[in-house]
């Protein structure tokens, strides 16, 4: 396998996040990283020497040699193999293939001819890819050592991305730019960023992207038509090489909308031919394209209900269409009704997803997937794990993150969601008893899902750094690190990345382990309070604002009156929400004296005088933790000041600059809660702190 | 003078307003209506002629005669006089030209050879084409008869309307479509709407229009530039046909956007320099040009504070600049502090206005004119005057009105203006001791002011109907009708409007009359209570949202809190806002016990429980006047449906369907509100209704 310029590294001059492959002097002279062999010749196995062979070189400072080696013969080298029948029976023998997934890899340290070489196998292009970014995390972060012996298969099936991008180039809730895809109702011409995005996404494994958002607008319809399809195709093919598979986010109405159709009922047998020759059509020209994503009857959203059917109905016949081609549906549960009126106490939107997909368990095709938002409400900085997981037993179900930080500071605050993403995936549902934790079911290990994984609202665009936030790439690493592997500790993952992307440098290290161990819940401080919610502005949801949403349509409230506050959502006397959980947890939730306090408000309307299990009240609460949430971020500035010289000039400025302005927001954040529950309690602060 | 087709009328197929000239069987056959002669050839006077010509052949059935007659010797005609050193001694005898200003009339029926002839006679074309408005309204409301003697003068010199409208052809707070005098940055090339505008605000005596937004951005800022003035000379020509002096808003940053400076400090010589050739440049245009409109170091508007300069300094040169052409600067005083952080209680936007200029007092040139708006805030539903009435002796005043509904329902709620205005207008300020009311300041009756009057912020724009809500249109009518006379009670105003606009129906009168007698105090009681103002949504403006502006940097905040609410502006304790009223008013406001009710909360701070001069609490009084609003507007809707078929169903529809959308949004008020201080007072509703 020859490389060409076409494999020249990188492709585009944005910040390289976590492949940097910054000069390691302690890999110069190695004899084994002289010289690397391939045995396979898929898209991704170059893609995957391409890598090696620069990052290699950037690390050690020459070119590794690439050698021609079809018996296996060579000693002293990274040998990537792709498992083959016609692969030489040693090499066949050196890598346990039977205990690889298709994605999985083996990387061994072989002892040659008094020399050592590393081995790096893979059922499939993709397997040896992405063992090929492990080693290469292991040469960055300083663990290549001898006696390697590293066998991962990856937990979750699905590990997608998606996009929330528009083709006039806009983001929906993007907070780092415009669209690295699209501009002015066109594909990008220029695809360096796209490519360089893929090789962002595939070194931490993530196999699926859908490109559009999920609320397709007229122009974004037509992505599954002629107009856009070659250009499509394009996309898919530069993901092909990092083995990635390209979705799109369809309209419902797209039988009327493109074909004419006077309906898009799921259940005519025009609209299902309809469907079925547009799959046709696009794997024409998309062989391997992934399937469809679909927000069906949602805030405005056209779906099955228009014709009195089912989501079951829905998706089962876009599911019929994509069969034959391998294709799935994932199928959005984001449903509730957004036009309620905020006099009704009775109505419970964090209800909805469960209402309304529960009782239709086993009524899914097999290549539907079900997407949960990870809690019932969207994406608020604490809510509850929605209990739809593990409540269908017979239907594909997967999780859905946001790491573009909406609700969590827009990417002006520093807010780390990974210790956020833990506590979902470590929730144990008791599904099926102790033990059956969300992550167990997203994997597919509780019940036997054909499809099954986790996704995520991704977070980058075109700044320069791809997340607004210089730290926010953390994040994106870290949930690809998670779909990975949902067993990875925090600590684990906030290490790999601190050290891949600032180096080495203890204090380095130490600071921003403890500014990214701390930033969710300093950030959870000085916002909206145990567990609530909301507090913010209508339509950018940028805060603060404490009652921005209490009297809209949105079924969004906290209902704070002059005596206390919350939502009483018990079986007992409120909206009987807590019965969606098994009872371990219901038992829990239903009562205020066992409901943690971080959820309290989620759960319970309660007086402001109420004792929490911290042993403070209710609004002393509200009030220390918007103070203490402050100094938090004032901490975070002093800390990352002390980094001065440490970090290249140009990140360090920048972060610093963020800091400030979240410094800044965070006081208007503290000092708006404050003032608003002093207003309305009239309950004094136990330490006459400066409220207004 | 012959007509041609150019005077053929009306120029657009939009909705004639007041100008209906509705066929009225009454004056058939009536002989002086029959022949109309015309003494003088302005402009003005050919437009008195056509519109005289139209509205008789409409209202009669048949056109009549336009005769020749130089010396004065026809009989039984209407004859149309302007003044001149060289008319018939007998005509110069019948008119008491002595007695009018320039833009003054009579109207008078002269008995003549058996016969009677009508004269409409003036100083000047202006003088004819207003009196032969009045003409046609009292053969429009059957009010003609014999022995007419009729003799006006307008009170106020300057009788302006603000458009802020945009060369994009949006308008700022313009709820009637869009602009009918630009378009995608250019100007509208089918002028037919600007004549038919230009015929409705001379025929209720506007004699100055402002074309363009106070803001003036970008391409607006090249309205002085040679790439426009042709444009603007254009439209200057409609306008003076009927009277109308054309006015720019103006960029005060122009010398260094136009003209290359570096800066615009007034007391610069090459500033000064630059803005004298500029006055020359659109002289040459337009030899009547009107002036500047300014709105300077205003919501980020750059203007003499970026040059430590007074507003004096500011508006003197540009007044030195028009000077000699006859222009003048309408200098607008809606200057504050909108950075303001909620948290300071001492600063206060109410007293802005008066603490920035009233210390100038006496500093500014002869053809500088004070813009002051009405109140001390910002057109609110209710608030006091502006103190800076009658404060300042020695500099020109006018007052600014808000006909476009910004904070009053944005023409989809029915909120007739004129009795708030009424009531600016009769408000004594006591500034030379009773009787010194604020119509008499701006008529420059109190001091002796070289340019005063009245301008509004106007509500038309491309509609149909050109007010977006039909009865808005009341508030044009009425908002010209007391410039010209500030005296007209408010009941005239609305039985005028009422017989020109729907025709002479008693019982559609009386309806009316009601519904727009009623409708600003309706307004005002489901919205925002005792004079406290906002509890709007930022940005558009439209409400509820109680706490919309509360923590927010405008200066405009209700204090709120769980015992009562309002803002302390008392000499003794408060902002001392009261100490800039004449001691008569100082007194009265700063004591809540003298205070009245209506403006209690923009005066003090005071509990829930405080009793008002009604017998209420401040809480009950909330509660039913809300439930009482929502009854008025349902009480609106039995009363118009009551008019099906006694109105053109077009525009009964039009009315029903904005009081249909009216109610709604009362009833969303009213319940917001009502829970909003429910919830925060803890307090109960006396009567029990429903409370959320």
């Amino acid at each position: 396998m020859t490389l060409d310029k076409n494999d020249k590294l990188p492709y585009s001059d944005a910040d390289p996040c976590w492949l940097r492959y910054t000069k390691n002097e302690s890999l110069e002279g190695i004899p084994r990283l002289a010289k690397i062999t391939v045995h396979g010749s898929s898209e991704q196995i170059r893609s995957a020497l391409a890598e090696l062979v620069y990052g290699m070189t950037e690390m050690t400072g020459s070119v590794p040699e690439t050698a021609e080696d079809p018996n296996g013969l060579e000693a002293n080298v990274v040998r990537l193999v792709q498992f083959d029948e016609a692969l030489p029976e040693r090499l066949r023998e050196l890598a346990p293939f039977h205990d690889l997934h298709e994605e999985g890899y083996v990387i061994r340290s072989v002892p040659e001819n008094g020399g050592e070489s590393i081995l790096v196998a893979g059922k499939s292009g993709k397997g040896v890819l992405y063992g090929t970014f492990h080693l290469l995390r292991l040469m960055q972060t300083g663990d290549l050592r001898s006696g390697l012996q590293i066998l991962e298969n990856p937990r979750n099936g699905l590990r997608m991305m998606n996009h929330w991008d528009n083709m006039d180039g806009s983001i929906e809730r993007g907070y780092a730019g415009q669209s690295i895809f699209f501009k002015d109702n066109e594909f990008v011409r220029d695809q360096a960023r796209i490519r360089d995005y893929a090789r962002l996404v595939a070194s931490v494994g993530i196999n699926g992207v859908a490109i559009n958002n999920v609320n397709v607008h007229k122009t974004e319809t037509q992505l599954i038509t002629s107009r856009f399809l070659p250009d499509v195709a394009e996309v898919a093919g530069i993901f092909r090489r990092y083995g990635i598979a390209l979705f799109l986010s369809v309209n419902y109405a797209s039988p009327i909308e493109l074909g004419g159709l006077d309906t898009a009922d799921p259940l005519d047998s025009r609209v299902r031919a309809w469907w079925k020759e547009k799959a046709a059509e696009i794997y024409g020209h998309i062989p391997d394209f992934g399937g469809f994503v679909v927000k069906a009857d949602s805030e405005h959203r056209p779906g099955p209900f228009t014709y009195n059917r089912t989501h079951a109905d829905g998706s089962n016949m876009l599911a019929e269409a994509l069969a034959p081609y391998g294709g799935i549906v994932v199928w959005r549960c984001f449903v509730y009704n957004c036009l309620q009126d905020w006099r009704d106490r009775t109505t419970d939107r964090a209800r909805a997803a469960y209402d309304h997909f529960k009782p239709l368990d086993g009524q899914f095709k097999q290549n539907v997937v079900l997407q949960i938002k990870n809690g019932p409400m969207d994406f608020q900085v604490r809510e509850p794990v929605s209990p739809l997981f593990g409540a269908m037993p017979e239907t594909n179900q997967m999780a859905e993150f946001q790491i573009t930080q909406e609700y969590t500071g827009q990417q002006k605050h520093l807010c780390y969601l990974v210790p956020q993403w833990k506590e979902v995936l470590d929730f144990d549902t008791f599904a099926r008893g102790k033990g059956t934790e969300v992550k167990k079911i997203v994997a597919g290990e509780t019940y036997p899902y054909a499809h099954s994984g986790m996704a995520a609202v991704i977070n980058v665009g075109d700044d320069p750094n791809w997340t607004g936030h210089t730290l926010a790439q953390a994040n994106l690493y870290g949930f690809g690190r998670l779909a990975w592997n949902p067993d990875l500790s925090e600590e684990a993952i906030t290490a790999e990345w601190i050290r891949l992307t600032f180096g080495k440098d203890e204090k380095v290290y130490q600071v921003l382990r403890s500014m990214l161990a701390e930033s969710w819940r300093v950030y959870e401080s000085y916002t909206s309070p145990l567990g609530i919610g909301w507090m913010v502005n209508p339509g950018h949801h940028y805060g603060p604002n404490v009652d921005g949403y209490e009297y809209s349509v949105w079924g969004t409230y906290h209902y704070a009156d002059c005596r206390g506050m919350g939502v009483n959502r018990t079986v007992k006397d409120g909206t009987g929400y807590t019965a969606q959980y098994y009872p371990e947890n219901m038992e829990r939730y239903e009562s205020p004296e066992t409901c943690p306090d971080e959820l309290l408000l989620f759960f319970h309307h309660v007086p402001y005088t109420h004792t929490l299990h911290s042993g403070k009240t209710v609004i002393q609460h509200i009030y220390d933790s918007h103070f203490e949430g402050v100094e938090g971020v004032e901490a975070f500035i002093e800390r990352w000041q002390g980094l001065e010289g440490r970090i290249d000039a140009k990140r360090h400025a920048q972060v610093m600059e963020r800091l400030r302005i979240q410094l800044a927001h965070a006081r208007e954040w503290r000092d708006v809660v404050n003032t608003y529950f002093f207003r309305k309690s009239g309950i004094e602060d136990r330490h006459g702190r400066p409220i207004y």
